[in-house]
Order: C-alpha cells, then sequence, then structure tokens
C-alpha cells in the first residue's frame, strides 16, 4: 500500500462518484464511518470463530510495559517486540455494511431503508498483491434492510444494472456463485448453509478477481441485532463494490489514459 | 467514535472544501495514504523511543494459534483474549505528513514541493471524548518541503490566512507554543530542543482545545529520509488541521444549523 496521487487518485473518484450516483437512485443515506468496531458487538454475530484468521486488532501498550518497550527496542536492527498490551475491546472493520446493523439494533423500520458508505476495511491473508488483495482496501456498500420482498427487489435491480453496465463499456465481468471464508469451513454450520442455499454472488474481473459481490444476509442481521419490521426480524442484503480491485480492472482494460475510462 | 451523517457529514465535507482550496492556492499535490506505515521507515526518526505511548499496533494472530484462539474465546460473556501474533511490521498511521517524507526518501528536490492529504491518524490516549479527542481522527495537512526560507515563507504565510480567517467569522482560537507530547520528556534530547527552539504553534479553541498547528520541522525529516535541496538536507512544515476538532469548535461556537456556519 502506497500513497495515491494524480491518475490513480482520480480514478478512484470517478468511481466512487459513480458508485455514490447509483445509492442516489435509491435515496441511499451516505454515512461516515470509523475504522473501528466493537468486539462486544461482533460476538453477536459469531464473528470471532467464524473469519478469525482475517481479524487486526487495534493494539497498545499498557503504560506500565512503556519502559521495558522502549529498552528491548533500542536495537536499530532488529525488528520490533511488542511487551503487554491493553485489554482488546475493538477489531478493524472488516466489511463496511456491519456497522449499519449495530446502529440499527432495537430498532423497528416503517419502510424500507437504504444506506451507503465508502469504508476502510482490514483483512489478514497469506499474500497480498497491490489493488488486487490489500490488508487494507476500500469498500463501497449499498444496504438495503426492509422485507425478504424489498430486498431481493433491491438485489435484482442492482443485478440488472451492473450486467448493463458491464455489457455497455465491455468489461469483462462474469457472475459466480461463492461462500465467505470461514475458519474451518467444514464444521461451521454457517457455512454448509452457505454452501446448500448460496447467498452470495461475486462479480468476477476475467473469470478470477472478484470485483464486488451482491449478498443476500436473508433475516441473519436483522435477528442477531434485534432489527424489525412489521413485527419481524428484518432481512437485509447490499451490493459491494471493491475499490481497488475496480481500479485494477480499469486500468488492466482501459489503460491509464483518464479520457479512455468509459461509464464513469 | 460512531458513523456521521446528514448535518455533520456536510460539516465534516465542507471544511475539508475550505482546507482543500488553501492547498491549491500552494498546487498542493493531493495524496490518499495508506492507514498503516512502516515500522522501519518510522525507526529512522526514532520513533518508537519518542512516542511509543501513542503507538497503535495492527496485530493478527498466527495460524498456529487460531484454533486456540476460537476454543479460549467461546465464553460470549467474556473479554477477548488473545493469542500468539505475527510479528509487527507497520503501526497505524499517527501523523498524516510521515507519508510525504518516506515517500520522497532519496530524492533531490529542484524547486520546493507542497503536498497535502487528509489522513485517518491515530494515537492511543487515556481518556476519549468524542470530535475532542478521539482514538481515531482525521487529520488534514498541506506540507511544505524546501529550502529553510521556503518552508518559513509558507509557514508566516499560512499564519496570517489563519489568523484573518478567524477574525472574519470570529472563532474565538488564539495561538501558543507547544512541544510534542514525549514519552519520557524530561530525558529526550528531542523535547529539550523543542523547549528552547519552539517549533509547534497551536491554534487554541476557547483557550484550550488545539484544532490545529502550524509546525516547522527545521530540517529534521530531510535529514532523516536523506531528502535534499540544492545540495543541503531539506526543511520541511506543515499546517495541520483536526478534522473533528474543527467540526466541535464549529458545532459549538455557530450550532448545528448548517445556513448559519460562516467561512464554509
Amino acid at each position: 500500500m502506497n500513497p495515491i496521487t494524480g491518475t490513480q487518485l482520480r480514478l478512484y473518484n470517478r468511481l466512487d462518484s459513480l458508485f455514490a450516483t447509483w445509492a442516489r437512485e435509491w435515496n441511499a443515506q451516505e454515512y461516515r464511518v470509523p475504522p473501528f468496531i466493537s468486539v462486544s458487538e461482533l460476538k453477536k454475530i459469531d464473528y470471532f470463530s467464524s473469519f478469525p484468521h482475517l481479524i487486526t486488532f487495534p493494539a497498545t501498550l499498557r503504560s506500565e510495559s512503556l519502559q521495558e518497550f522502549t529498552q528491548i527496542n533500542q536495537d536499530e536492527q532488529k525488528e520490533i517486540q511488542i511487551t503487554a498490551l491493553n485489554p482488546i475491546h475493538e477489531i478493524l472493520t472488516p466489511a463496511a455494511c456491519y456497522h449499519f446493523y449495530i446502529l440499527l439494533q432495537g430498532s423497528n423500520l416503517q419502510q424500507p431503508l437504504y444506506l451507503t458508505t465508502c469504508a476502510n476495511c482490514f483483512r489478514n491473508e497469506k499474500e497480498y498483491l497491490p489493488l488486487q488483495r490489500q490488508w487494507s482496501f476500500h469498500m463501497r456498500e449499498i444496504v438495503c434492510i426492509g422485507s425478504m420482498e424489498e430486498v431481493q427487489s433491491f438485489l435484482k435491480n442492482m443485478r440488472q444494472k451492473l450486467e448493463a453496465y458491464f455489457a455497455s463499456i465491455s468489461l469483462p465481468v462474469t457472475w459466480a456463485e461463492a461462500t465467505d471464508p470461514f475458519f474451518n469451513a467444514s464444521s461451521n454450520p454457517k457455512f454448509l448453509s452457505q454452501v446448500l442455499d448460496p447467498v452470495k454472488t461475486e462479480m468476477l474481473y476475467e473469470n478470477q478477481l472478484a470485483i464486488g459481490s451482491i449478498n443476500f444476509h436473508r433475516n441473519f442481521f436483522g435477528e442477531s441485532f434485534h432489527i424489525q419490521t412489521n413485527g419481524n426480524a428484518a432481512f437485509s442484503g447490499c451490493v459491494a463494490f471493491g475499490m481497488e480491485r475496480w481500479m485494477f480492472a480499469y486500468l488492466t482494460t482501459f489503460g491509464k489514459d483518464e479520457n479512455s475510462w468509459p461509464g464513469i
């Protein structure tokens, strides 16, 4: 991850403007979400047993261990060694839309809600590749929370919009059912449920790089965070765009000349 | 730290547009910087002995310790317990402009450079207060790197611009010399140097909350990162704006009605 500027920054901004335009078509409310998310909230969706391998913890040194820390790290040639850490109450945001279910928990919706944000997300991976697979990356999401019909209608409409968009600019994107990357997947009932009844459809650039996804959460977040609509646990779904991966797809397909970027 | 939307988000955006306008008056190049910054680079400025108490480390679990992690964290009522961590090679960005000195290291400037970014920064503190003192916050910086005269001229011009701005909108801001919050300050030669020859001037809202600062680094970063101008270590300086603290100052002084916000 390096700073970006010039052409790359303009590509990032033009892509995000496109996604924001689509969000406005649903009158989606724009949010800025923080980089941290609460451990106690994520426990409600069993995050720590499902995705421990992806987590980045924001760790700080106990004040009693600062003196020791400075002493053992005097050698500039060696790796930094951490000393005793403060208790962990947050992790770095793994997905943009979690913030919304936490924000809305306990509420009773009178009509479907549409929300959007572009969030800095963090996923620990075995390998990284600039733009394609980063520890820190940005995810624009458009989220619908409401009845099953409202959510399914939103996702269907977005799928059609995206298919038309990819066709109009001749971006080689195919669609594929996928599952979330569960830890110990084969023994996790949530993973098995996803295999039996797919809820995630990825937009695969050149048949391999997922530049975005359409996700139907059923009423999982509505139940976990007690969000209701007409007396029932609310359904939810989201369309997620990986900003850096879209940049990669545009730069690879259309080149670095910003006058040659179609559709944005 | 909660998600922000509506009026608060518009205030954030309007303030940042103001700062970006000032940056453009210097033709400052706009950057987006990553949230992580390299340990090995920060060692070059003795960061780990000077500010260990402020650091947030992005910590991830060793793959061998994942099974143990899920086992010891099954009790939902208890705090999360971390297990063995991977080696630390990055920390979360403590100040926006560090990215620029790293980016430019080893270069020989033919003319003064002006750069700007609005970065998510992280500082561990004993206490937090929304908008006023946050673990994660945003800092807009305008940076000048060049000769001593060029940097001093930039800082002097910005000081005059800011004084005129605060007067024009009647925002109660005073100026005060300050020092960086060194660990073990009294035994750190860098702190003593700052006391003898102040290099940091803060913009104090209501005589107490630093909403920004003007910093003259002398040739400290030029020497540390081998950035030269005309054969000498480059000088640098920056003007930094704490986005959330400016929001606090505006909301406290001018209220929540966005039509009553002057100057933006």
